[in-house]
């Protein structure tokens, strides 16, 4: 056997790498993006494949009376002892990587079992079932992770401010109350339901050892059950088959993972929008950590700029319209055409810029600050009128079928007069009679208890909030249990 | 009550609308498209909105204690006593079209249940309902269907064709013999998985009755249990409340579903790429059918164009980037913005041109015309070099690790003399005898009886097929026992 | 000559339509949707292509030697005398839309000249020619016209507003001062260059007459200089021919057109945005304006919600990603498939589109309010913050390279104490003199003069505004001139 | 002045990067992508800061009565004195990056001009403005001289295949005669306009220097003439500024040129698309060079694959969607927010993917090789039925009215006989009369010789091919005098 890793590992400094992910996002985030290299980069592309063509070995050696069991060792080590540089020397001669792979892997591995290597097996075979691997792998080992911690630090933030008063917004006008856990229980619903479809796709990733045109071809000349004995190659790699293959497993497996990432894209781009708005100087009802030493801005010293939502969103602009890549891959000619060669490989990128966006997500969800006075500031603004609808309901449930309308025009008198709902009511007795009878049915309440307190108009918000907290929290625990 | 439907209904030439779907595509599919527009036109949008409300009229009037029950009836006629013109005319004075909506009902029902018209409910409440509830309609009525009978067509033709030779194809290129219903199982395979989810997702839609900004806040003065309301409420309508909603349902509920039928576009657009490769003056396997007095071109007489494939394709690429829009409307601030207004409306023509691409290749499927002689020229065509492969397995079996350069070898050198492979191995003795000792283990057969047979190196693509074909008309047997 | 429009138009209840564009955005504008289905409907569609043929025959009877040039006249009345039923009619029994035309205009010319009608041209010469005359015109008689206006509504309203106090605003966080007419100058300049380039483009669109594979084949045979006669036919037209032609025109020059008018989409989406977040409650320094009698919500009588903004940004989220649709639009096999059938088929939905979204926004800045009490309260709310930078920039003027340091501590510090900038400055005499030295040199003014009035720090926001109107009410007037 | 470069430079291997840009696509073409990177990596971009801020403090030494000409020589050497990691490391700190660098190069000039370093500029003056000459730096410097290789290479091909007869294709059916330099000449007129337009708009990228809100509220406390300032400070990197900007450049500029770009890979793609379709294994007209030693598959020896323009298209699907996030980055909420940030770093990944795809595509046309025997054989497949139209167009030119639908007639006669189109016609003596007649007058020969040569009808081909093949050559000789 020849002498391994004699070429020196190309290096050269990252800030001559072109891609933000390689070099400005990385360092920025060296730990995270580590992990992620050691499933999304060309390294971990190369040992998956080395894995991919042990495992189908192993599979020749397990065959009922195949010999070489005692090889078997020998293959568990190929891993670390092909370097991808190898691997690429090679293909500058083969122009083929997984023909170049093979003839390095031959070269490890005892003469007898030679030619059991790749035996029965097309590039795709392995390309296809490794990509399946890395994928579900560095889902499971870093995206999710990030995820679930961004999921945990909302319901704790959640249940921290359930009942914690602020006016409900809609069209970006102050609508009627409710508390600002109540806001930020929508992304525990709306990202919790996405983290476990996540965690369901990435499980359901498929393999493949069907051959050159997923008929069983080569295959059905050296094994009397080939379809079984794809099953038993990729149970050693933890994979189904996918149920129908040509060269490549059905693209779909991918490609709903991928599209229920991007849902989860945009829940947190949504969630990075709210906190933009939130941030605004005359809003500043929330706000995300800035140190001390930090700079807003090269010429304004007072800037507090809420410059990771920005930049989370910003993300998604970036990544987002990726998702139509992932779409035209679904196209492949006849029994395969090469057209998704390179724009698969871009899939690492994907979720490496998932993962950030998840991650920068949960650094702010985590340092967020509420700022009380401004809540009551804004909720206050208007006095009685976000009692509005209220009023109007109260007023209808009295049996006014004109209620809405008699409302909007006391609304429109207070315009004029500058005065409150209240006020305007107490000049319109029947209105006020109408209003003060419901109330007491409903609330057991008068009207001047009701509308000096806008706060009690906040509904189930605090009991929605908290009940959805609970609930994720619950499915959480129970996923770590069952996933890991 | 006054005279009803007193205006005209407005009408126009088709020929004047602007929309595809609205002239040319609904001319060559009246029926289809009619039977659209019983639940995408705008006069389906206002006869689903008076059903909602008046289901929460009648809720209303099932609460305990409740009085006018004797005029459920009257409410149960509202869907044909309202005409769409009506509620657009009252829009001209509101300028909001729910408000108008309401007033028309108003004015429809006893006085003694006017109050309780819209009580509690903000106008989303009503549109979001109305708008699951339609797409739901439109995908179980006629959008699925339309894919069943291109899944069941698919599935005939798969059977049939499940022994026919053909040559696979690769990167364009001739590669290892399959069999036509093989390459059509794919489809099966691909399109029976999309076809489940989507029934799946579109069951899976959701209501809603919180409210303007989703904490019930309104109907908290209202009813005791206001989400025991709402899920009683949405029950009549057959659907399930938004686990969280502020003014809006959580969006991925029906980004989701679009999603999905994204991806059977993409499935149903590789089809139709396929058969125009199929289609090649060159290739010529599989043929559309092309009636006697069609006109393939204005001025070249003798063409037969794959048009319906063509034309397949090219609506994916009209429809496939609107993906782009359902993200996009995943993100509305705080308790929701009207940004998703007008680009949710166009979720009616999304669904209209799947619908009708689906139809169109049902019908190209319907009439496909398999053409055995050029079949057999095809795979012929490359004489026994289909075979390279297997022999290079063979060799390899017969324990030979250099056998892929020693066959490409041999691939070369044929090309030189213009020989067939199996005249090439015959000059290289070593090479025949391990090829013919493993022929002989693994098929029982020699060389020569293999090498003048191509179409015995065509695996399992008739078993493949048949088991594919035969399980997906299970799930259509078992998914119309369970859906209608 | 038989009897004509012998079949009734084919008409239906516009409610009955799916697309948006065809029932509510139809209803909502009417006689802008009339003019667009001038030339971007099926109707337009048959007569422009009518027009094209109409063209070819007369060049024809022009051609040197040529007879028949006493049924000219006929010859011009053929747009009036065919109907498009009758072509959709006839192509039920060719199902090839231009043969079916040539057939219809063959039955309505003199017998003596029907051999030449649609002699030497292929379907696409007349499809594509066509479809560059309609765009162009589409563009050129409605959607210009609508981008003009909302462009001089924006120059009056920068004018008008050139001198209004603002707070400048970034990352929604208040910075230094501008004036509104600044603000809106933006989308001056930047509509201004828009609006140039769509002229520019729409006025290079092409046709051709190079026959089935763009070689002049057929016209070889009979004329002496075909390049020649297709610019002559063209001419007819307005148009030039596409520098190369297959069966197709150049995709490109209708592709930067398009791309374009999606540039200039994302402008106005851009103001709509602004527009939006300048309503909100908490802002309030600009209103479209709201109807008396308007609903602002069916449940909440307070609200004023901006929905037309709203609704702009809406159209350009259903609208912006079908620029996808025409970049895949640009591959088109070896001498054309028809894959860009279907959908160069929803062009005319997007050209409708974006003139929908340009018309409510010129109906958005017409009705524009400007709140001087907000703008007032905004701009001081932050005291004399908004003059940091300045503070820092006099400073360092005044030759102190830690300037920027210094002022931002005296922001802490003002935080801190809740001083003012200036109250702060007093405690720091260097500071204070170094701010005076530089502040006499530049303004002549004190610090006390300036720091109490942070409207002076606008720098040339009014000069820059009043600048940029006049330029491109100049630009407006040359083009109109030019133009029509 | 502190040492400088003392902390080492931050490597690692190629391999543990993440974007296939980084490793796969550099390692492959290590030449060009070090060129790329000298504009679009890490270090470029603060090379390029840092000769902006260099600008700048020039401009201030160069004011009237300005001291410390003296320091100029320093200040031109600032940019092999700064190192990125210095920078990063220095941002980790202030975690803002201008004021990043604003520190180190404080430091590092001489202590009499600290205070004008960044003096009246804001971050995004220095960003923007560095981002234009990047941008336009790498366009001019690498993609557009790929672009015009490829262009080179395309015309040579065009003018040395002008003649060779080729069958032209319509919806990949055999149509009419063309020659295979007519084809090529498609892609020499579509790419050489984008050439030049890509030329133009990367020679308009624009510059700022107006301050935090675009107003030259700063600057107006320095200079008397800030915008005098701005032009003669930009004059200095050879940019213009915006004609307006608020802190950020109007986006439209960079803008075009991308979609431009974006515009120009479509048609690569498209030639990619055709080069794919001319290499399948039953045409086989055109292939790229394939080494003797190159694999085509791991297990099928004899495959020759169209890999290199497989990449090319894929390369396409992978970045083409990009142009949304271009659209999206137009919309910034009033004098800016920062959600452009992430996304417009990607930027570098979007020129760094097209000059890899133009750059294979080159390599691919290098290395053509047209198959004579292939073509000749294609083109004679369907005998004299390519010549149906110009029998169509001689029978109607001789007065036939019904001639297309006579020859029609006859090309079904063709098929059920078997026979050729003149052995038909011999049978239909007035349709052969008809057609000799014209023939007689337009070209001057007999029936006979005219239907045994299909390569007559080639029309203008080769004509037009030539034509612009040099009236694009004299484009590349004029640009280039003009040019560098």
């Amino acid at each position: 056997m020849e002498s391994e890793k004699s070429h020196p590992p190309r290096t050269r400094s990252v800030f001559r790498n072109i891609s933000p992910l390689d070099h400005r996002y990385y360092l920025a985030n060296e730990e995270t993006f580590e992990a992620l290299s050691d499933y999304l980069s060309e390294e971990a592309a190369v040992r998956y494949l080395i894995r991919v063509e042990a495992a189908l070995l192993k599979a020749h050696l397990s065959r009922p009376g195949a010999e070489g069991a005692e090889y078997l060792k020998d293959i568990d080590t190929l891993e670390e002892r092909v370097s991808p540089d190898e691997v690429y020397r090679e293909e500058e001669k083969t122009r083929h990587n997984i023909r170049a792979l093979v003839n390095v892997i031959k070269r490890k591995v005892p003469p007898a079992v030679r030619s059991l290597v790749h035996a029965g097996a097309t590039s795709a075979d392995i390309l296809d079932t490794a990509q399946s691997m890395r994928v579900r792998d560095a889902v499971r080992a870093v995206a999710l992770p990030e995820l679930r911690r961004l999921l945990e630090l909302l319901i704790d933030f959640t249940l921290q401010e359930a009942e914690t008063l602020q006016v409900g917004r809609t069209h970006g006008q102050h609508a009627v109350p409710i508390t600002v856990g109540f806001w930020s229980a929508e992304y525990v619903a709306r990202l919790g339901k996405s983290y476990r479809e996540i965690m369901r796709l990435a499980g359901d990733l498929r393999g493949k050892l069907s051959g050159a045109v997923g008929a069983y071809n080569a295959l059905t000349l050296i094994v009397p059950d080939p379809q079984d004995f794809e099953e038993r190659f990729l149970a050693h790699l933890g994979l189904a088959p996918s149920e129908y293959s040509h060269q490549l497993v059905e693209p779909e497996y991918l490609l709903r993972l991928l599209l229920e990432m991007n849902t989860a894209f945009g829940i947190v781009a949504n969630l990075a929008d709210d906190l933009r708005s939130l941030q605004r100087s005359e809003i500043g009802e929330i706000r995300e950590f800035f140190g001390e030493d930090q700079v807003g801005s090269s010429t304004m010293p007072q800037k507090r700029n809420p410059w990771n939502s920005e930049h989370v969103k910003s993300l998604w602009k970036a990544f987002c319209p990726r998702a139509m890549s992932f779409y035209m891959d679904q196209i492949s000619e006849h029994q395969r055409d090469l057209t998704n060669s390179a724009s698969s490989r871009f899939t690492a990128e994907y979720i490496a810029g998932f993962t950030a966006a998840v991650r920068r997500m949960a650094q702010v969800v985590e340092s967020l600050r509420v700022d009380g006075a401004m809540l009551e500031k804004n909720l206050g603004a208007a006095g009685d009128m976000a009692l509005a609808e209220a009023a109007y309901i109260l007023l209808a449930e009295s049996g006014d079928p004109e209620a809405h309308e008699k409302i909007r025009r006391l609304t429109l008198a207070c315009e004029k007069s500058g005065g409150s709902l209240r006020e305007e009511m107490e000049k319109n007795p029947p209105i006020r009679e109408g209003v003060a009878k419901s109330l007491a049915r409903s609330l057991g309440i008068t009207p001047e208890e009701f509308f000096s307190h806008p706060g009690m108009y906040r509904g189930q918000a605090a009991e929605k909030a908290r009940a959805l907290a609970e609930k994720y929290r619950g499915m959480l625990k129970e996923t770590q249990e069952t996933t890991i």
